[in-house]
């Protein structure tokens, strides 16, 4: 299971932090990622390029973090045909509601699955990528399950005495 | 190509015509679905139930559609570890804001996967569900390079003179 | 009056400084309550469960808090008759806003009553969980009325000279 | 159970088609209420009259419906220590988010539950004030049973074949 | 000139450092006010009849802050015919759009003038107020002419090398 | 009681029918108004002369009403030192969100008073007018108190039964 | 001065009776255009290229309207240096917010003038474009005057009597 | 290339730190450009003369730089036909939605082209002012294609590993 399986890309190296949570998930499931800074209006070819080159690559999903008009995804998204979540990250004045609006309302046709804004969406991209995978792969499976009674337990494990 | 691979459900039968967009390109691309009206807050147990059953009965993907405050996507993925896809339909005074934010901005460990609000959302849902099937299955990946080929065409078909 | 009266919910132990202002107020009146973690998305059957009994345990009135997709409210008054306060709770970088939305804008049939974002709603909670045992327990009905004069008193103690 | 229990307050009389549905339910429950328009800013002092004699009319629960600067059922709040429930009216052009905002948003000390904008509000402002009256009435807990057994039937009787 | 002719009234002793701002500037113009800590909420009855007591006592024009859902500003104009000035105060996670909200959507027939949330807006109600009076006084107007030749050459005296 | 006192200009001419709901109560009142359309970015140096000669001419208050990015309030403000009561108006897509923020976030040292959007602040910005013409003129305050009054009893003589 | 100088462009065909205002225009003032259906997300590919040919083909401006997650201007300003104008068209149940913040929160590096929202925006971007052409083309400049001229006569020709 | 091009115009000195952003890209394009404090409203007369003068003077482009209201660019606007290119500013408690919504809602007739809300906004500014400058001047177009390559290669040089 340790192939390349899941490509994250962000649009800005000061993305990072926020996609690192994506990349530590995948690491404790063992899945194989890359990450890559590539950027929709900066690096328009080279993202055209890479993203037209991950089915062949061997990439399963896409996972896309980007702020403030957030292309990334969507055009990521018309240049594969892989599945594509986008991240809208916080990275304005307008506390990412700008970055969620333009990763969620796609047109017909192309479509993103987006998450929630920031972190806790950097970590629900990993897992709803490996949900993907774990549709064919029961091993991943069995660690979704295993991970959702992880985190039951801790909620049990919640004394407020 | 026949079995069933998608649930489509909503919260409302007031949902269906907007569903059935998600539900016409299943059908044009010969994947099998069901159809199920299921809602969060006046059906949970048998929402839970649903959600429960859906891998062994050989679902891949769930696709939920809501309005107002939409848990039905939110609920559903905590009760199954296939990808869920949520369909925020504009069902109120607030144009589908409020069930925008009530199916993107999940918390961290229960993933869902955010389209547009209302019709382009529930088309994206069925491609997105489509390019998850497609990450194993070549047919489905051939059809939605097809499909990908005859949009682009329709573009460019345009003439504006 | 040292039964239990009121349950305090909450989805995360990242709530409980918000919640805490529940329960001092509560414990300033002498109303019995319980405070629980419980999350609508990572322990669903237990809070289904939890919910279920509240009746049937004595109380007569349940406070839920969550932030973000806060759906914690609406699930556990998908679960019981007794009356539900939802507290919509500052979690993300929307200010709080999806949370109010996804708990003041429940669908017909299935009530919640929300308060204001975060302290403020959460002190209101208690107060409003108070005026409806106040419907019939007369003693808790004079103290808020003695709480009231002393609200009144302070803000006419106020002296800008 | 035909003694008045619920009084329901709007402040416009432009308000009574949205507030109709709370009294529609509540005659269904059998309950007792009293429909009354008035304003917070154009008879303050008979809001403020009326208010303050609910509880020893031998009111339980206090509902009020507002539009735009929603202050009605902030101030019938301040003039009764029952519980209030705020319906907010989709009145101006902003879609009933003014309203929304006014009625929710309110200052420690004074609380108000807030439900939906507009008739969905409505109609959970009934059950919400059932649900209150249920804590001691027993019959009416049981209907509300009965109520949430109907609406999850309908929800299940529905084909879509 | 110095009798009392503008009321400055808050909401919350919170409100305080905000409201300052409106004394320091009439107290600059030389102009009578009374500053006064009362509640649309907590205070009912004496924000009544402080608001019904003010034209007989002489003043002109009433200021009122407040945040949240901020009622003050239309109850007081609910109980004068004096013109009322209303400045929303940012006291919530919604940086004041909901006390904007609440204080200049007013239904017709109660009217207050809304000035910009926070200290901008504290200052612009005491200019505005000054304004009014300086329709009769000709003293206050000669003074607000200078105050604006003054910020005038405040601007054209910036340098920027 | 028939000289001109308030200025009622509007940036465009499909303000119109909004704008009129000013004049008619002025006309009401029997107090002498002038209607202006005059743009602050088509005629703004017309505009500014107006504004200029308001005082001179004897003017005592000016009401503006404009939709879209709403300047005309601010720059007539910018020109005089007569109150200025802004009305934003509903003119494009946003609902009026545009024109109401473009209208009260004024910076400090230019005061504009905004009233609700649409007619309901049209009407009340002649209302607010009038409060500010009764400061000094005891005919109209007295006419306020009984338009008050009239309004007062409108809705007490409701009856819903 | 009939040669292209400016490249209309749109998303969809449905943008058409919008971006006909630019075209009306532009046609008014003799200035050769083109107009181009070409999406940044179903024809990136032949949008790429278009945008990278402008310049060499003599254009001076490109306009570019779309809505939804609106990339085109963006992703047009990605593949040229020429001067890009993005209108935002109101395509959703959002209002145009989508399209206006897709089109105007562009990260450093790669700018896009954004316009109003609709038809006054397509309107403007003409006008846009017109005196970035007239910086350099006396004769645009010239008749830029006369349309403000018009404009402002227009206004001033207003008799509300 | 050492004249004046471009005119920074900026409504407050406190919106110097973030127009310093659009002077330092010019600044390294080495085009020569003014920076000015007048502000919309408290410096009418001097904004309209220095706006009217601009094209005599040579200038070719407007940069405006305003918060809360933001009124400058629209009105610079309105006394020059040069291209006007308006940087919202976060001013006051509303993240710059305000400025936003004020700068880029302009109505038909008067254009301004907005870029977005403050710092990469303000380089924007500049780059579009630079586009502008380019569609005539070939040194600094081709300086932008080698300020585009080295951004591309900016991201490319990123590693992550």
């Amino acid at each position: 299971m340790s192939d390349l399986k899941v490509a994250v890309m962000m649009g800005s190296k000061s993305d990072l932090p926020i996609m690192e949570e994506t990349a530590n998930i995948l690491k404790d499931f063992g899945v194989g990622y890359e990450m890559k800074v590539l950027s929709a209006h900066r690096t328009p070819k080279e993202t055209a390029e890479y993203a037209e080159d991950l089915r062949k690559r061997g990439f399963k999903v896409v996972i896309c973090g980007a702020g403030a008009s957030a292309a990334l995804s969507g055009v990521v998204a018309a240049h594969t045909t892989l599945p594509v979540i986008g991240v809208p990250i916080d990275a304005t004045s307008l506390n990412g509601m700008d970055a969620l609006l333009s990763t969620v309302q796609m047109p017909p046709g192309v479509p993103v699955g987006a998450v929630a804004i920031g972190k806790p969406g950097a970590q629900n991209a990993a897992l709803l990528a490996l949900r993907i995978l774990g549709t064919e792969n029961s091993e991943i499976a069995k660690k979704l399950e295993e991970y959702k009674q992880k985190q039951r337990q801790k909620i049990l494990d919640i004394s407020l005495n």
